[in-house]
């Protein structure tokens, strides 16, 4: 069984960093299979010929990306019927999904869009509930040819939703289950000494496979566990044994697990403990209410954000005394705990945080340095707050702080 | 001329986004060269033998990535070793930096790191400043082989200063110029149909080539030409040509170019014209006041954000009457207005904008559909208030609302 995958586009071979084959394979992977070969390749039609015509010969199932639009740069649609010699036949059907799209969004559909709802031949139609791609299943041979769009949001549900179940029923071999957990607050070589133990231990699983991986973002490192086999209990088991063996080393550095974003924790946390919170923001910017606030349903403990990048606002909205800002200067504890603590009554919510500091990429001009930082945290009966010295670029900075100050605001409500 | 990226690592098809052909394909284009292909393989040897053979069938240089590292599973060497004949050598002056590698870390050297001093018997070494893997450039019947550690930190400063000075002396084709239009407001089919003229109208140029491609984006679509050649009073003069034709039928729907993003441009707007601003944001939720202090400076131009998710919070501080808030709902024109003028007003800066919607992924508890939002802008003489109909998840609707509404601010202070 050969899998690959041909992501199609002149962005991908132009700077143009390549997300598909990243998500495409890792879900392939979690019904046992894997992906031989990912191949990125420009909207040039012979070069994207050749490259078909070769991974057809090699595998059973080539999966690729793109060049399903409407525009003249789009023709994954006629170098697979040239290749395959199945016609392109116009979808009466389709055509009408893709005038309804329009008119639903009041547009007119123009002419370009046409070439969209030719299907070739044979083909097993995609529907694309969020783009005018549809995508194809083409059989060829006892092989498989299928057409994805580019677009992430549109590629995501229409591989999801058909490619998996489709290749689930023709080709599952095994299961792999994959478990992250995400951390923050320590460095990657402190939580790679910490953890070594564990990985260097071998488990064994019963006709499996136990692998490990560390990934360091600028905001944390996270730590992957994949365990494949055939036996579904089996591997949830090996998962749970690690997991506590990680819990037991790493502690509550670790935040979430999977897909859980550090927001999101939050908002449960708050939620369970029916507390609220409202956000005095300087050097952050807004980002941590933006981030809070892509949580659906976050208006339930969430109140109100204070981007606060003046003075004025600084004093008239939260309350910050003249004398603390004359005093101790914009960026320091003093005014980090009286704009949380401002923010926090003037919203009367059980919590408020802040953050003020120097994001850069100049210092100060009264000499504080790029990456210093308050962050300030006040509840009904604690005031903390804490400084950092954060290095990166300007919006790194923001995204670190941005982090801390959630990670301080997780730990306190626990 | 061709050239291909191999990516070496298991890693790459299970999940793991790779940055690293992006980078290199992009660095080769500003010398007018084009990678063909980019393809990312796993550990496999077999497999990698393939992958390796058939590229330097193909191509005159093939650059890959991965598989330098001291373990078990690295031999991207070893595969090319056999590809080529080519024995490795042990080099007693590698081996020598990199026992002072870990002599100056404190480290003892492990027995496996020995296997990274093995060089291909007459390739050059290109020196790794950051870790212990050193690159390595073969030649091969007139074609070149040249090997790069993985990680994208030690890769770049060993591309830059000695692959591309290599690639520049041997292969310069000349120049490569890319130049971006950015576009918002637009469906892609219609964009593409207002250049099409200008596309389908070959232009020529002595000595090179012009092409064009169109990116869409869930906020706008971006419209490229790569002009290459060989005299860069040329390619500028074509480059200026085309951008006046674009311009001429795409009109304002172009906000920025190259990598300048729109609150940049919003930024210098306000800058040029000395005019301040100030924010109410409820479905953005802080987005708009993030993307706006991303830009260095932005404190002297803008002075607060108010992300107001919370009656009591339109109501205290952006004085929203009661009354309105009753008879029209949060989410209202009218609403929208009130929120823009309490934020001008009580900052007293030149401009206010606001935003109010349904982010989703729930419709509102009055029937209101998600993605429908309110833009207001209220300056000095004017108030505009504008109504939307986005769709996506929540993330996107909220990109797309704070997009509009940085563009509406753009059109208006032009």
């Amino acid at each position: 069984m050969h899998i690959e995958i041909v992501c199609i586009g002149s962005e991908l071979l132009l700077g143009f960093v390549n997300t598909n084959g990243a998500y495409i394979s890792e879900k392939i992977a979690t019904i046992g299979l894997k992906v031989d070969r990912e191949i990125s390749v420009g909207d040039e039609f012979n070069e994207l010929k050749n490259v078909l015509e070769e991974s057809l010969k090699r595998s059973n199932v080539v999966i690729t990306t793109g060049g399903l639009g409407p525009t003249f740069d789009d023709f994954t649609r006629e170098v697979v019927s040239k290749i395959t010699n199945k016609k392109l036949v116009l979808d009466k059907e389709q055509l009408k999904v893709l005038n309804d799209f329009f008119v639903k969004r009041n547009y007119k559909m123009s002419k370009s869009n046409e070439k969209q709802a030719f299907i070739l031949d044979g083909a097993e139609v995609i529907q694309n509930s969020i783009g005018t791609a549809p995508g194809q299943i083409l059989e060829v041979e006892d092989k498989y040819l299928i057409l994805l769009p580019g677009p992430p949001r549109e590629l995501k549900p229409m591989l999801e939703n058909t490619v998996m179940p489709f290749l689930k029923e023709r080709f599952e071999k095994g299961i792999l289950k994959v478990k992250i957990l995400h951390t923050t607050g320590m460095p990657e070589s402190t939580v790679d000494e910490k953890i070594r133990k564990i990985i260097d231990t071998e488990m064994e699983l019963e006709g499996g496979e136990i692998s490990f991986s560390i990934l360091a973002k600028h905001t944390g490192v996270d730590v992957k566990m994949l365990v494949s086999g055939k036996d579904e209990m089996l591997i949830d088991e090996a998962i749970q044994k690690l997991k506590k063996e990680f819990y037991d080393v790493l502690g509550d550095i670790i935040y979430s697990e999977d897909n859980q974003t550090l927001e999101s924790v939050v908002g449960e946390l708050l939620l369970k403990k029916r507390k609220t919170l409202s956000v005095a923001e300087s050097c952050t910017g807004g980002l941590i209410a933006h981030r809070i606030t892509n949580v659906a349903g976050s208006s339930l403990y969430f109140k109100q954000g204070i981007v606060s990048y003046s003075e004025m606002s600084k004093k008239k909205i939260l309350n910050v005394k003249e004398d603390t800002l004359n005093k101790f200067g914009a960026v320091s504890e003093q005014v980090a705990i009286e704009m949380a603590e401002g923010v926090k009554n003037g919203m009367e919510t059980d919590y408020g945080i802040s953050t003020t500091g120097i994001a850069g990429p100049k210092a100060s001009s009264t000499g504080k340095p790029v990456g210093l930082a308050y962050i300030a945290l006040v509840s009904n009966n604690k005031k903390i707050v804490k400084q950092f010295n954060f290095t990166g670029l300007r919006t790194e900075i923001k995204d670190k702080i941005a982090t801390a100050a959630l990670d301080i605001l997780r730990r306190n409500i626990i």
